[in-house]
Formats: C-alpha cells, structure tokens, sequence
C-alpha cells in the first residue's frame, strides 16, 4: 500500500486504467472516484474502476492523501476551484494532462499551502476513451513525465512509487521543455493525422468508400491517431498554443523543401531524407518503445 | 494450380510473399526468381520464395506463363525493355508498382503484341522489406487494384483468380483514378510521417533520445510508415508527381485552417473537425481493413 486513499476525478481511460492497476495490486486502501456524468459512474463501478463513487469532486477528496485530476485539461482550473477547500493538509495532488505549463498556471492558485502539487503526464493511451476503455497494463513500460511544483521530496519519491508500481519509467523535466517535446512527439502529430483524414474525407474526386476500403496502403495509421477523444485533443491545441505552432511551422518549412524535391525530380534529395527516418525508428524499437514485429503485429500469422 | 509458370522479378517483400504463398498452395508447377543482388537471390533460395533462381529477368520469363515485375517503379521500364523479346506468346505480364500510370508508360511499349499486359497494384506492405520480410499471409483480406490495358478478358479473369488465391478481393480502376486515390491513402501520407519524423530528427531543442524516449504518445506511428523503404518510396513520389502534389496542397490548406484555428482558439472548429475524422475510422474498421484492439493490438494484453 503506498496511498490510504486514492481519489480519481474524472474516469475516462487513464483513470479507469490507473483505478484497475491500483486495486488490483493493492497500492491503496480505497480508491474513490468521481465523474460528471452518471452513466460514467455506473459503468465505473461496475467494471471495478474504483471502490466507491461520490457526487463531487469536493466530496471524492475528503481525507484522501492523493488526488488525481483525470479531466481534460480545458476543465482543470474548475476542479481545482472546486476542490482546493476541502483537501486534506499534506496531501498530493497530481494531474495527468498532455500539457503541463497551463495546467499549472490553472491548478496551482486554487490549492492551499501545505498540499504537493505534482504535475504528471504518463505517455500512455489509446485511441479509445471513455469508462469502458481502461486496462491495468496499459501503462507498463510507458514513461511518466512529473513537473513538480511542489519541493517536497517524500512527496515525489512517493508519487514516483506509485508510478513505477504501475509498470512505468518516471523522468522528471522543466514544463515548457515539457510541452515542446509533447510537441514533436505528439501534438503535431496527431493534428497533422487529423488534417490527412480530414482532407481524404473532404475530397469529391474520391469517394469516402475508397478511401475506406484502400486504407491498408498507409492510411489507416493515420486513423487511428484521428480517432482519439476530440475534447481532450481540443484542450490540447488551445493549451499548448506556442509549442504546437513552432512545430507545425517547422513542419510546413520541411514539406515545401519535400514538394520542391518532387517537383524538380530531386531523386537523391528524396533517397537521403527517407533513408535518414529509418533510423529514429531503429532507436523506438530499440528502446522498448514500439514492437518491431511487421504493421505493428496487428492481424500478423507470421 | 493456375499458372505453369511463374516468374518473379525482383525479390522483395512482395515477390517473396507471393512466392511463399503461391508455392505452398500449388498455384503454379514453377516458380521461377531473378534479382539483381546474389545475396537476394541466397536468401531466396534458403527460404523457398522460388523454385529455381536464374542469373537474368531475360531467362527468368522463359516459357513463363505469367511474369509479375516487382521491382522499384524507377526500374519498370529497364527491366520491360531487357524481357520483351524473350515473352513467350499469349503469356501474361502484371506488375505490383504503387503508381500505374508510369508503369504503363514505362512497361508497355516494351511489350510485344499478343502477350497480355494487365498492370497490379496490392495494397499490402509492412515497414519492412527485402527478402526476408515476406510472409504467405501478407495479401490476406487486402486490396489487389487491377488497371488492364489487355481487354482479354480470359487473361484478366485468370490473373484474377491468382490475387484471390491469396487471399485478396480484386477491383479493376482507371490508372490516373487509381494514381489519385493511392495519392490520398498512401503517398501524402507516406510524405508526411516522412515530414514529421524528420523535422523531429532536426530540432536542435529536443534531442533524439527524448523523441525515441518519448514517441509513445503518437508520433511512433508516423515512424512505422517513415521506415518503408526508401528506394521504393522515391520512385514512387517521382511517378506520381502530379497527384500527389495536388494532395499535398489541399493537405496544407487544410492544415493552415486548422492552426488558424489554433491560433485564434476556435475552439468550437478544432472539436467538430476532430469529431468528423472519427467517424473515418470506423468506417475502416467496419470494413475489416484494420482492427479495432487499442494500439492496434500491438503487446495489449487486455
């Protein structure tokens, strides 16, 4: 047992995951949760996301020695509001949004002196959400990145433990460093995915059905990604403006100088830049992050 | 059996999955291989892609009833050129080049008359390729796109029953629509994940272990595609210029509206169209052409 009581606000696919891991392996006396919508609490207890539901946030707090915040990131200050009143002095209190420097700047002013705030964001998910989506394994061998505000050493070593009891690797990093590594790694990305599918699905010349059903060629990895929770991803862009932007105009610079290469028949230009992108993806498979196994393993009777 | 034989011209992914493929359910008496590489043509012959490796593509189609090119697109027409005279008459000759277009401007004036020329386009493929990439199951419930330029309709049919025995559905298109369509559901897209995973490579600010470290949250999927082979993919993007051009402006249109709205935090915009692109996905995964395990299934143990 690392917590007496664990309180989850918000029980989408991160909580729900976080939830079953921690009641399964026992790292908490209780662990309660809390979600807006009725129909979320239901399918949480009854998948076993948490031992016990309350109507509040400020009531799922109570005497709880570490709070974390599972809400998309647009909605953090209003829960922090909520809550700050009513947590317990000493207690922790963490977040697991894909941004971290607006979190801070939207949680860290409603909490009292004598709580620990300590960010976190595991880079782990799916592209399902909700209740229904969470899984105990989902964060092993993912990493937690932690932007302690909080100084408290026993306090991070504590929320470390945790983590780690989850399966996961913790590195702690500056927040703006943060959101632009997120940036690269996940932001862009993931908007880029959904302007691909976004301009398949707008073209007259060919037909959604086609696009569905030759989507094998490369596309559907785009989809994947495309399909991700929208409010969630919402949050994202509007709270990680800056980083996202740099990125993306970086992104432009580079695909004009790859359009140009096409255009003026540059076969060598084009050679050597895909060539050098083979290597990053050595290095993921390398480093435990991805299966080397051939279109991810999916559907494969090699 | 459909064929007596068959010959393979080049030994890579393609060619060496259909010739697993083709071996194991007698589809053919011979399977006959040639590649440019002695070490290609080793590897091969140690995992039975073929029955028999000759020195030349000119002795390789001898009496071969049907010659696939699966060679790289920029290297159709050298390889058309060197076969023509050596095609025994009535025989068929397919290709498996992403872009057809090209292929039909490269092949066919090669060819002499009466030999069938019925250009393939499989969408099946893994990042990974060479001899020892193929696999029999590659073609299962895949795509085989067929742009006939023989109106023999005894030679298409047969062809046909071939691309089915692996376990493909067929579908005839006109070459410039098919050149189209692949520009949107594989080319743009390839360029892209080639795009993004490079400007990550370049960013001074973040390092190379930190995107390695971190591609989890999305951009591991960009690195997949990004890790296709490279002469195969230049070729491409050389021989199908202008569709993929066209593509590739609508896709920075598009993405320009979307960090506009980025910028101005259009809220509202940003979650209409991330809710549109979902729909897509489904839409794919409904039509068997991918599965609907998170992560695509790859190490979930859910």
């Amino acid at each position: 047992m690392i917590y007496y009581r664990i309180a989850l606000i918000g029980l989408g696919l991160i909580a729900g995951s976080m939830g079953l891991r921690i009641r399964q392996d026992g790292l908490a006396n209780e662990v309660v949760g809390t979600a807006r919508s009725a129909a979320t609490c239901d399918i949480a207890l009854q998948r076993g996301l948490c031992d016990r539901i309350t109507g509040t946030a400020a009531e799922a707090v109570q005497d709880a020695d570490l709070v974390i915040l599972c809400v998309p990131v647009g909605a953090m200050a209003t829960v922090a509001e909520e809550i700050g009143p009513h947590l317990k002095p000493g207690a922790t209190v963490t977040d697991v949004g894909s941004v971290k420097r607006a979190v801070i700047d939207a949680v860290a002013p409603h909490l009292p002196s004598g709580v620990h705030f300590i960010p976190s964001h595991p880079l782990a998910g799916t592209e399902h959400s909700g209740p229904e989506a969470g899984f105990p394994e989902l964060f092993e061998k993912r990493w937690f990145l932690l932007t302690p505000v909080s100084t408290d050493q026993a306090a991070i070593d504590r929320l470390t433990t945790l983590w780690q009891a989850l399966g996961s690797k913790v590195e702690a990093m500056d927040p703006d460093h943060h959101d632009l590594v997120l940036a690269v790694t996940s932001h862009a990305p993931h908007l880029i995915a959904y302007t691909m599918v976004g301009v398949a699905d707008d073209l007259q010349r060919v037909t959604d059905s086609e696009v569905i059903q030759y989507s094998a060629a490369g596309f559907r990895d785009f989809t994947r990604i495309a399909a991700s929770d929208p409010v969630m991803w919402r949050d994202v862009f509007l709270n990680n403006k800056k980083a996202t932007l740099e990125i993306l105009g970086r992104f432009t610079e580079e695909l004009f100088a790859l359009q140009r290469a096409i255009r003026t028949e540059d076969g060598d230009m084009l050679h050597d830049y895909f060539t050098r992108t083979r290597a990053i993806r050595r290095g993921i498979v390398e480093a435990g992050q991805d299966t080397d196994a051939p279109d991810f393993g999916r559907g494969a009777k090699r």
